[in-house]
C-alpha cells in the first residue's frame, strides 16, 4: 500500500497536535504539510515537538496545497476557516476529513456538491471517537427491541451544561427508532423535584457532575426480566485519533460526501 | 453452642416465610412457634410449606410465649403488632427482632426502657439488607474525604416513589459526615430540566426507572483524579435474611436496645 | 391484525408456561394447543396454571396439528421431540419457533429443505434472550474497529462449567470480525497463575462466581483514551420471552430458515 | 491556623511536582524548601514551572532542614533515601510524610523508635490514593459479613504483572477478616484453562489489560439474593495528592509513627 499523504490544518491545536501523532506513529500515513495561523514558512519541526521528516508551515492553504502534493487534508481548526478549507482542498483533488462543527446546511449542501461533481470523498464529523459513536449506532439498534431507555452521562464538575450534547445527540437517534412511549410508573411522583431526571421525549436522560470523572455515558435498556447497557468512556483527547484514522483511510475509497462518523461504520 | 430457640410472628407473610426457610437451613436456628392471624393451634406444617419439627401456630402471642419456651421473637408483621409483640416479648424474657418499620418515637423509647430494664437485647432494624446497610455505612465514612458525592438508585418501574427511601437515608447517613458543599459548576445550567437530579443539601439524586431491574443504588464519591464507587444490588427478599441472621445471633449477646442494623455492624 | 394462532409444545416445563404466560398477555397471541407428554385430553386448564380460555393437551403432536388449526408452533421441548415436532408442524403448514438446543447439523439441514420446500418460515433459535443476543452482535460490530478486548462473564456459584457457553460464542462473534491480535504486554507474567484468565485467540475472558449473582456478561473494548462496555444482565426466566415474541411475529413474514435470533434482528 | 511550612523532598519528579502543586492551591500549606538531587542552591522557581514564592533548592537535607525552617517533610524519592530522609527530617523536629516504598522491617522499626523518642508524628504510606485505601478498608469490613468475594482489577495494557500489587494486598486484608472459604462451586471445572482466575486463599483475581484502561479495581461481594461491590478508578497522578493532603494535616496532630493511611483514616 502507498503511503497516504497528509495535510494538517490546525496542527498546533490541541486535537491537530494528536492528529500529527497519529500520522508519525501510523505506518502508511505520512506528514507532508501543516497549515496554521502563524509561522508562515518555518520548519514545523521548529515550531512544535514534531520530530519526523522536515514538513513546513504555510499560512495560505492555496500555497500549502500547491507545493506540498498531498491525498488528504486534516482539519482540525474553527468552522468558518474548515468550510473554505474543506472546498479549497476539493478543489485541488485533495480529499478532507474535517472535525470541525458549526457548519451551516447551505455549506454542507455546497461540500456535497463539489465532492460529487469532482468524484472524491469528504468527511466531516462533529464526533470522532469511535467509541461514542457506536455507543449511540448500538443505542439505536437497541432501541427497536427495548423501548424502555434512560441515558446516564457523567462528566467533570468543571462542565456547565445538563444535559450533555451527546446524551440528547443519542436520545434524538433512539428516538427515530423507537416506538413512543412515556416511561415509569403512570403515577410516578418525585417527593424531591428532578430526581427522575430531564424528560426528552418519554426517556429520561440524568446528568452526573464530579471532580475525577472525564467523560463517561450510559444507555440503559430494561425490558422483562434482563437489563442491556451499552458504556463509552472517554479518558483523554487521544480517543479522537481512532477515528481520524478510519476516517483518512475509508476517504481514500469515498468518491461521495459523507456526514457523521456512524455513517462509515459498519 | 446450644440452638437459638425461635418464634415468628408473622411467619406465613412473604418475609415471615423467607425467615422460616432461613432457619430451617441454619444449623443451630430452631422454630419452636409460630404468631399469625388465622391458624389457631393448627400444625404450622399443615398450613404451610414447612416441613421441619412440628410447630404450632397461635393467633395469641402471649400464649405462644407462655407455651413454646424461646430465645428470640422474630417480628415481621405490622408497627402496631410489632411494637406490641416486641414488648409482650421482653416481658417474657424473649429478646425481638423487629424487620417492621414505622414505629414512632415514643414506641421506640418505651421499648428502649424495657430492654434496659429486663437487661436483655432488643433489635429494631428497618432494612435488614446487609448489603444496603454496609453501603450507607461505607458511604457515610467516605463522605469524610470526598465531600462531592452523587447518588444512583435504580429500580423496576412499578415504584411510584423517586427518590427511593434507601437513597434519601443514604444522603442523611452522608450529610452527618460531609462538610457542607454545593456541587458542580457554580454557573451550571439545565438545558432540559431536571437533568442534574434532585437537590438534597447540596448533593445530588437520580432516580432510574426501567423494566427488569429490581433494587439497586450506585453512591459514586468523585475526587482529583479518582472516582470511588460503592453499590449494592438486591435482587431477590433472600438478601434481607442475612442481616436477620446476624441480630439474631448479635441479640443473645447484648442487653441493651438498638435500632438500625448499622449499629451492631463493625 | 388477525390473532397468532399458537400451540405450545412443553407448556408444563420452566420455558413453556412462561411462554404460555406471554401468549396470555399479548393481545394478538391466541393458544390454540397444548402437546406434553402427559395429561392427554385433559384440559390445560385443569393441570396447570393457565387461566385463559380453555385448550386441551395431546400426547400426540400430530392429533394436535389435526384438531387445532394454528399458524405457529412454539417448542420448548427437547432436541429429539424438537427436531420431530419442527418437522411435524411444516408438513401441517405450521410454522416453527424452537427453543431446543443440541440439533445435528443434519437435521437442521432437513429443516432447512422441508421449510423452502413448503415457502413458509421456521426459527430455531439457541438463545432467546434479545438483549444478550443484542450484546454478541454489538460486540462482533465493535471488534472490527476495537482489535482489544476483554470478556467477564458472571454468574451464581452453583455453576460448574468455565467459562460460560456465551462468553465463548461471543468470542467466536468477535474472532471472525476482528483481525487476530495477541493481547497485553509482550512481557506479560502472572506472579499467581490464571490471573490473565483464559485465553480464546489472544482474547481474554474471565469467570466470576458468586453466590447473589444470576446471569451476567461484559463485553470491554480498549483503545486509545478510551473503553467501550456492552453487557447484558439476565436477572430471570422472563429474559428469553421478549425473543419469543419477536421471533412469532417475525415467522409470520418469513418464507425460508433461519438459525440464530441474531438473523432476524436489524 | 496558621500556614503549614513544607519541604519537599523529589520535588522535580513526577509526584513530587504534583505535591508542589498541592501545597500551591492549599492555602495553608506554604512551600519552604525543596532537596533534589541537582540544581544545588538554585531557585527552584528557575528550574521547574513553580510560580510561587521564591524557595531554594539543596542536594543536602542537613542544610535544607537547617537553613528552612520546616514543619512537615514530604517524601517522593526512593526508598534508601527516603529512609536517611526520614530520620533526618525526625532528627530536626521536622515530622516526615513519606510516599517512597520498599522500606525494610529494621528501617521501619528504627523510624517508629525515633519517632516515639521524639514525640513528633511520622507517617510512611505506600499508597496514598485515599479512594484506593478506602476501597480496600470497606472490603475488609465487608468480608466479615460476606465471605464470598472475587477481585477483579482493571489496568492498562503497558503493565507487565498481574495481579497488580493493590489486589494483592487487598486480598490479603480481606483474609484477616473473612472465615477460610473455597469459593464457587465443589465441582467446578474450567474448559478453557485460567477462567477462574487466580487463586488466592479460596478467593479469585481477575486481571484485565487494555489500552484505554488507567487503574481500576472492582471488589465483589455475593450474598443470598444480593451484591455489594466497592469499585475505585484511579485515573491520574493527582489521585495520589487528597491522601498526602491529609497525611500532612494529620501528622500534625500525631506523636507516634503510622504506617499505612488506612490507620489515619477513620
Amino acid at each position: 500500500m502507498d503511503d497516504i499523504r497528509i495535510i494538517v490544518a490546525g496542527a498546533r491545536g490541541k486535537m491537530g497536535s494528536e492528529a500529527v501523532r497519529l500520522i508519525e506513529r501510523t505506518e502508511h500515513f505520512k506528514l507532508v504539510g501543516v497549515v496554521d495561523r502563524t509561522f508562515d514558512g518555518k520548519l514545523f519541526n521548529d515550531v512544535s515537538d514534531y520530530n519526523g521528516e522536515p514538513v513546513r508551515v504555510y499560512t495560505d492553504p492555496e500555497a500549502c496545497l500547491e507545493n506540498c502534493p498531498a491525498d488528504v487534508w486534516i482539519d482540525l481548526t474553527v468552522p468558518k476557516a474548515g468550510f473554505l478549507h474543506a472546498k479549497t482542498a476539493l478543489a485541488h483533488g485533495v480529499r478532507p476529513v474535517v472535525g470541525t462543527t458549526g457548519f451551516t446546511d447551505a455549506e454542507l449542501e455546497e461540500l456535497k456538491a463539489v465532492s460529487a461533481q469532482k468524484g472524491i470523498g469528504c468527511i466531516i464529523a462533529p464526533n470522532f471517537a469511535i467509541g461514542a459513536v457506536l455507543m449511540m449506532k448500538f443505542a439505536q439498534m437497541a432501541a427497536k427491541y427495548f423501548p424502555d431507555v434512560e441515558i446516564i452521562e457523567l462528566h467533570h464538575d468543571r462542565k456547565k451544561d445538563a444535559p450533555s450534547g451527546t446524551s440528547v445527540k443519542t436520545a434524538q437517534m433512539i428516538s427515530e427508532a423507537r416506538r413512543k412511549k412515556t416511561q415509569g410508573h403512570p403515577d410516578e411522583k418525585e417527593t424531591l423535584q428532578g430526581a427522575r431526571g430531564a424528560d426528552f421525549e418519554g426517556m429520561h436522560i440524568h446528568s452526573v457532575r464530579l471532580p475525577g470523572l472525564v467523560a463517561h455515558q450510559e444507555v440503559l435498556f430494561g425490558g422483562d426480566g434482563q437489563l442491556l447497557t451499552i458504556r463509552h468512556d472517554s479518558m483523554d483527547r487521544a480517543s479522537f485519533m481512532s477515528g481520524v484514522k478510519v476516517a483518512v483511510e475509508t476517504v481514500m475509497n469515498l468518491n461521495t460526501f459523507v456526514y457523521g462518523l456512524e455513517n462509515i461504520l459498519d
